[in-house]
């Protein structure tokens, strides 16, 4: 697979199919537009799937795990040995995503795509590619190879969901150290100073979060990263995890599939899918605006709009996961055909200055 | 039933319970505070309930429903019927709040606290204090005893839901014209221009604008109610269905049952509910901020934090609805007992200074 061959094949939504969700949406009895942005998304949704008949049938969570080496600089609270436990909770069903996940009957999918162990539970999918990244201040994170080899893996997941008849696709990640290698990004992508970017994380203590900044400095003056070139980047300063939801992101734009941002780190992930690819930009739907405090410029820059606003840090994909049911809700309202003409109601008009 | 007599008994949950809640969530194998608003508001739902077993089992949308004299005035796009037929679509189970409540197993209950007509469905709830209210721009609203009886009947109805095992309550509302009344108390409780407080409803055009401020301004000019008196302001430019919900407000708290606003109709509500009794205040769940231009205001002036930021304007208690979903998927990881011990993973640790 060539992946700039790949990444041509993205464009924008035809915008007919936006329309004619916008003119249904317009027949419900319910004042214009007072669904707001779960309306305007699932219009949104049926012009990615290119479908008036906007199904939400089969949801799944494709969770990234994987191990940082910038770990053993101390920019975390816990060690390595919880993104393994955490993976396998999600193969089990009962880590956080798994519960919330079952609200909307969502499929939880964990890849372990870079753990530093290995993991033996069949409902991991294992599509390892090395046992954690490097230590960026002293090395790049991961080859070239490995990051062209990490979106690969993400793409073909897409492509697979795809297959598979999925309807909607939402992001999640595990991986010790991922809020360090996604501020580190973010501070290259929007030069910006690593100590703008970065927040506590998981609990890091303020003495803590000083030395995450430090070591994100270090790293960005080692690399010196061209933020033009976002495979450079992403290689030097990502992780596995970050690389693999990149993959999904840009398969899921290939495929035709919605895809719901998590939190912070498929932020950092969506940008550098976006760098590679604008047009990927208009099959993201934006769950919940994380608390980690770089949110809102990455959001700004991707020009979305977070639904939920619940100062959620969580991670796994819980905030896609949240966002679903308030997805199949609108749905529910757009579908059930209660339209002006049934109620005997006059529509409301849509009145050009308003 | 005498108001002042009631209203002594609201007191602030005691903070005991919230303590416990909260040593709770410290226990759930997640970083810690990292569910945000939700693990908040699950830990001021047991707070409220006096309960660290949390429940949400039983839960109702209480939907007040009246016309409203002032719309002869021609500040609204559609007339006076819309009201009816939507509160029986509400007791048919085809309103959209019925719709989005059902993925929460949410009960609605329709309430005609004073619709222009009668209704047949046996599943409204007949409590009608008149035929909608008088037009506020030539007399009151409301006589002083209709707006006693109207949160007379709103505080029965909650007694009634916590004697019925309800955990939770949900505020919904149906009345056309009810956002120039509420534009009106927000003026006056808020010391704001009618200008600053009033927006285009359901669809009204610019022209349509001008004059329900225009309306609101002469309502205000003619009874200059005294913003001290909560029920004089009430009782001059509000509605059966405001004071309905003051009612349900101040009920939820004497009988310790959370309750969860809507939109800008029911800030209006709230606010006049907290003016009457400011311990209420404590009891009281932001769902979602309403797109109405208020709202922001409103929801400062009650310090209360929505979760839910979808530009969203339907009203009916749709908002409420939709938040059910995202509370019982908190709920689900605070019960799962999936606590470190059970993970072997070492808890987090609150620092001071993060």
């Amino acid at each position: 697979m060539d992946l700039y061959t790949e990444l041509k094949k993205i464009q924008a939504p035809d915008p007919l199919w936006r329309q004619r969700c916008e003119t249904h949406w317009d027949n419900i009895v319910k004042p214009l537009d007072s669904l707001g942005l779960l309306e305007e998304t699932i219009s949104q949704i049926g012009a990615i799937t290119r479908r008036e008949d906007v199904r939400l049938e089969r949801k799944m969570i494709i969770a990234m795990c994987a191990d940082n080496g910038i770990v053993e600089e101390g920019v975390t609270q816990t060690d390595n040995s919880v993104t393994a436990i955490v993976t396998e909770n999600m193969a089990k069903g009962i880590a956080n995503v798994n519960v919330m996940g079952r609200f909307s009957d969502t499929t939880v999918l964990p890849v372990d795509i870079g753990v530093a162990v290995d993991l033996r539970h069949p409902g991991v999918r294992n599509r390892k590619i090395a046992y954690g990244t490097k230590n960026f201040t002293k090395e790049p994170a991961m080859t070239r190879a490995q990051t062209e080899q990490a979106i690969a893996v993400g793409m073909e997941l897409a492509a697979e969901a795809k297959a598979d008849g999925y309807d909607l696709i939402g992001l999640g990640e595990m991986g010790i150290g991922n809020t360090t290698t996604s501020s580190a990004l973010t501070a290259v992508f929007l030069n910006r100073s690593p100590k703008e970017v970065t927040g506590h994380g998981a609990g890091l203590s303020s003495a803590g979060l000083q030395k995450k900044i430090q070591t994100i400095q270090k790293g960005i003056a080692l690399h010196r990263p061209d933020p033009q070139n976002p495979l450079d980047v992403l290689s030097c300063l990502g992780g596995l995890d970050i690389a693999g939801l990149v993959g999904v992101i840009l398969g899921c734009a290939i495929h035709h599939l919605p895809v719901v941002l998590d939190g912070f780190i498929t932020y950092a992930a969506a940008l550098t899918a976006v760098r590679l690819a604008p047009s990927a930009r208009s099959y993201l739907v934006a769950s919940h605006i994380s608390k980690e405090p770089a949110s809102r410029l990455l959001i700004d820059e991707l020009q979305l709009r977070p639904i939920i606003h619940g100062e959620m840090s969580l991670g796994e994909g819980t905030g896609a996961a949240a966002l679903f049911p308030l997805l199949e809700m609108a749905l529910a309202i757009y579908r059930q055909n209660n339209t002006f003409a049934d109620a005997k109601i006059e529509a409301y008009q849509h009145f050009a200055e308003a």
